[in-house]
């Protein structure tokens, strides 16, 4: 049989016990399970930054992995804490919006609120309810439990607003919502309005009114100096640089406009 | 059968190998292990840290869990290896203090010094014990041997002196021993010392000379701007700003005394 | 039957969800697998910094170990992928030579290419073959299908230039390689070189020009304020202070000169 997998997204860093004391939590109810962490280190309380992570990673592990995805600012609040299923996966998050781009990708068959006490600690902490409610939801999806279980329906979870791309005449404006380790600077434009949008014309394009080199294939085909556009593994638009950092270069960061004019094609 | 479960806790950092060097040795020995990270970003060198890390996380992992905490400046040094056994827990480090919180509150039924060679690697680096010497131990130890066997007893291991809170009159005087990842500054004040002082009191709160706002029970409470107090995941006093840093906005760090009033009640 | 060990070393840092998504990959083809990370905080690009931690790490872990080594700066270019495999020990990499240092110690019985493209993912990305390559690829090794199978032979790997040390009459000159996390700076000058070199010579050692104490055999009896000798435990000649940063206590980096001069024995 294969043994359950919970993957795990936060924002706890790795120099606390946080991330490590969830762990203990899940083994005690679920021996069985394997674990992995995609990234603990999250900028603090950044909902949106979790969101887009969450959702460039989830798809490429096993159908019936749960995610446990704790980006929380609310902890401790009015804000409930929620499952969610989907064809092929499941989450548990508070419901503040971070699961918003991958709802918005892969609609959910069932969202529940996590309001049945047996599957939390019995005391839960009112600054710690990763400790002591989502990781033991999840610990509990991964014993066998149904998502039905753990609690009452909530069809109504928070979304987060996430900037969308938008086209005004010959004009295509997105902005940078990521800057990864390497200072590439990842941009809300997918592949496919990008291509509606371009076709066979010629483009620019700028970067907080700096213009910006041609689209690329490939890291390797910038030259030396320049900063180029190319579609990264999640199939957006990012601005990098060849051996170095974009965000550097540019001397721009998240939330900067990048506006793709289209000439005579 | 239940995998032997391997928790551990060093200052070794994420960038160097020494972690995995650390796993890969235990792997050898215990092929059947899940090995966990607590963390390995405690401070370089500082044993205090690791001590109350590892006393925060540890009643959270299933019983049976090994415990292996390597925050050594001593390393090479006389100082000993130590294995302790607690009624649910085993650990194995370098008899430097570092456990002192968990066995202070967990006390130890059984400590031996890390003395039979046939449980270390056959040469032990003076520089890298926990490669040699404690990861084999702990390995060991999931592999099914007692504790008896890793060598003879050690019933003086060495305790760090850990700041315990004070009473003086109407005065109740902590420290913050941990600053987290969000900035919270966590004191030494539990929550039985500081029931037993406040009652019904009213109490005021200041922290190297600043005055803090009101004791509150989750981070949503602060309003903006402010610091307050609440008692975290671990049942300590902490100080903390609502979606910010309290450590910035007070401008203080570890061992700034944090001293409550008692007033008329 | 023993679970395939699959260990990771990359430059994705913690921080974005890339060395996660390579996990999901993995456990997708191959769920029975143990992963292991070493780290994922090589600096951005480094190959040489990549290649010299793996060579410290890979022989303490068990035989069998499959390791997926990606730090990649030519990804997506002509640069190829490979696949060796030693006496004990199979490794998937990109030819840059990242697996110099290794396969210089323990000479592979196969390198492959590649080049089997039911081995890798449907569509590969020339941004992250890492995911879509590289991870698969050690996966199905992982799962049990033979180097072979993974692509052409390829017997003409690239190689890095790694700095070795080198004797002139009374003179042994190598250069700092590595700066962990404690601030030691190890060199390249291995204790079989020294030894041959020193003998029973009195020996006087200078880095960038300043002065060294004296040869000593573990951390802790290093004098205070001072910076001394000794091998580490990669068996490497390395300058460190006690409780301290021989980094910043010299104020050398990467590829400073340590020279060693020989006295009258």
């Amino acid at each position: 049989m294969v043994r359950p997998v919970i993957a795990l997204l936060t924002d706890f860093g790795a120099r606390d016990h946080y991330a490590g004391t969830m762990k203990g939590v899940i083994m005690g109810i679920c021996p069985d399970v394997m674990i992995v962490d995609i990234t603990h280190d999250i900028t603090a309380h950044d909902v949106l930054e979790g969101a887009l992570q969450l959702a460039a990673a989830y798809r490429y592990f096993p159908h019936g992995t749960i995610f446990l995805v704790v980006v929380d600012p609310g902890v401790g609040s009015a804000r409930r804490g929620i499952a969610a299923e989907t064809a092929d996966y499941r989450f548990v998050a508070p419901d503040n919006g971070v699961l918003t781009a991958v709802l918005r990708d892969d609609a959910p068959r069932r969202v529940v609120e996590l309001t049945e006490r047996r599957y939390a600690r019995p005391t839960v902490s009112r600054t710690f309810e990763g400790r002591d409610r989502f990781a033991p939801a999840a610990a509990w999806l991964g014993k066998g439990i149904q998502l039905s279980a753990l609690g009452r329906p909530a069809n109504d979870y928070h979304h987060l607003d996430i900037p969308r791309p938008a086209v005004a005449d010959d004009t295509l404006t997105g902005v940078v919502l990521q800057i990864d380790r390497f200072g590439n600077l990842v941009t809300n434009i997918d592949r496919r309005t990008f291509d509606a949008f371009a076709r066979h014309h010629p483009i620019q394009i700028v970067a907080a009114g700096q213009s910006v080199g041609r689209l690329v294939s490939t890291y390797s085909e910038i030259p030396p100096e320049e900063v180029c556009a190319l579609f990264g593994s999640s199939d957006h638009l990012e601005l990098a640089a060849h051996a170095g950092s974009a965000e550097a270069r540019l001397g721009i960061g998240r939330f900067a406009a990048v506006v793709i004019n289209r000439g005579e094609g």
